[in-house]
């Protein structure tokens, strides 16, 4: 069974742990790998909402954050005075958001983006009047099929109406590209760059993301920016797809096992209110480390069901480990983490930007 | 398009909704079901996690709450003076959380559930030296597959340990069944109890759950009392089952179109984080209100997208209620929802018991 270290078995479960020796590997590996390559890196928080490792990737080299939303942005830069330059990778609408934004903005560099143009129109009426323009860029389909304008000439016609746009300056491209991307992002990229650069228009930042593709974002050279998320945690997601191993996952679930009701069975006390129900197209709801025989097959809002082929060879009371099938989700989960260095449990940390979905 | 009430328009998304005129309506349906064949009702608070609905539910006829973690019935005994009878329908395992319970028994008329011997050895050391003694019900599998002892024969020896255990009372017996489990239910209750009372232990309550078969439940009329939890918000997985309607789905999320893509495909801005990911066996992540020719079929952590066979017809700004598959895993994302009566928004309450895992 896994051996769960003497310092963790007294906390109370289940509890989400994060190694920040791990975390700053993580980091740095990318920041490596962008500094070598002339890649800025802006790390999506979203992953852990924590301000305190957003410090840390800013000291290991990144140029700002990405957040998703105003009051996810909000949160974290009411959480470190280091946080200083945000983009906000979504469609902003409505007064009360837009209001906030502005207030925001008084406050540090701040960049939205736009794939159509009630978005820019919104944008630009609550900016006319603001101190100082904002930076948006636009949102490119790429292959994803979320959001985005669907063509490099809908970009640059975008992009026109953001550079004549009162209280707006045109930022530059953004894409959340699908996997393997990176053919597609410099197609699309540098056909949408001619079209703007024809039409007097600078394009200052070209900006793509994704933890799965990111050691190949130099492979399309005409990014200048990486938004990773989820390499700072890693997660069984990314481990299925070879990106990395389970070595490698800062963040896991540590849960009880509180009933072993059949030879092959045992019920945890992590359910998907700790691990939540996303599946990323895997089978099964988490690993168990060092426990490859068991699955996690089946998950109530704080029951995780266990099972194996053959006898499962636990015991109410026994600890485990967990890495989730998406470390993003889990972090909202829960109010605060336990932060774990060199082994120990040096803290707990409140997930700040939990929960903020306006 | 869907028609969203005037009042509506104004409030800032993604938001839950709940509509407490539907909420009363729901609680009452299964109170007089209750009523009309002696059986006791023991609501979940899972579903909603708020005090006020918790008072709902009592002031009709409920004969206290249940509940899954001990922090769980903390935060709703805190926030309510009504609230004074709550069982915990989990195996309490460990020092911190045993001696929650116990205080939380100083304070309320208080139950357990066990199903093995080690959580019963557990709550017998924590209650041996308390002022009154822990009730303690046997949960037992009648094929859910989840927790639970095998057998009634299994039942009736537990009982015998909790009867003799300092500390404890025994207080009946217990089981989340599976779907359409009234036979089951009546056949393992049965036979539990004519061992117990052949051993001279009296059996005071046999508690069953699950809204999918509440109505139904009196077809296990060993049983003394029910515990339905979805019931009081309704939900897409039950309108499917064919328990209710979409007029009877009190829990709705309000989203925003953000972006319109291509003809057929829109993007909302609730995802993951205001939906969840749980399918409960269905295909796609909600029911978009009036428009039965949309799915969702694919939710990212701030994206929902929607796609339509033919024109989607719809503008960004559109707003949009939308039903999730599953009610009670959507309270739990957020820490306040919007409370509807009569059509109008006439509150704003804290989910209370958000987030209590342990």
């Amino acid at each position: 069974m896994d051996k769960v270290a003497t310092t963790l078995q007294s906390v109370n479960t289940p509890a989400i742990l994060v190694d920040l020796d791990i975390a700053r590997r993580n980091i740095q590996r990318f920041q490596a790998y962008a500094d070598g390559h002339g890649l800025k890196v802006r790390p999506h928080i979203k992953t852990h909402k924590l301000p305190a490792l957003a410090e840390m990737q800013l000291r290991a080299g990144a140029v700002g954050i990405t957040c998703q939303k105003v009051s996810e942005a909000e949160a974290m830069v009411a959480g470190s005075l280091e946080i200083r330059d945000v983009l906000i990778t979504y469609n902003i609408l409505g007064r009360e958001k837009l209001e906030h934004l502005a207030a925001l903005a008084r406050k540090v560099t701040l960049g939205v983006v736009a794939d159509n143009e009630t978005v820019i129109d919104g944008l630009s009426a609550a900016f006319a009047a603001e101190p100082a323009p904002l930076r948006v860029l636009v949102e490119c389909n790429t292959g994803a099929d979320r959001c985005g304008v669907p063509t490099p000439e809908a970009a640059a016609t975008l992009a026109q109406r953001i550079a004549k746009a009162p209280g707006l300056v045109f930022g530059g491209l953004m894409t959340y590209p699908p996997a393997n991307g990176a053919a597609a992002v410099e197609s699309f990229m540098t056909r949408a760059k001619v079209f703007l650069e024809a039409a007097g228009i600078a394009v200052p930042v070209i900006t793509s993301g994704g933890t799965p593709s990111m050691m190949h974002a130099a492979e399309a050279p005409v990014t200048t920016e990486y938004r990773p998320g989820t390499y700072v945690y890693n997660d069984r997601s990314l481990v299925s797809r070879g990106v990395c191993g389970w070595e490698d996952c800062a963040l896991t679930v540590l849960a009880t096992v509180v009933s072993v009701p059949a030879a092959n069975r045992a019920i945890i006390d992590a359910g998907s209110k700790a691990l939540t129900s996303d599946l990323l197209g895997l089978t099964g709801y988490g690993h168990v480390l060092t426990r490859d025989d068991i699955a996690i097959d089946q998950l109530s809002e704080e029951h995780g069901r266990l099972v194996s082929e053959g006898p499962i060879n636990l015991k109410v009371g026994d600890k485990l480990r967990i890495v989730p099938n998406h470390a993003c989700v889990v972090t909202n989960m829960v109010d605060a983490v336990n932060v774990i260095e060199q082994g120990e449990i040096s803290g707990v940390w409140p997930v700040a930007a939990r929960g903020r979905i306006v």
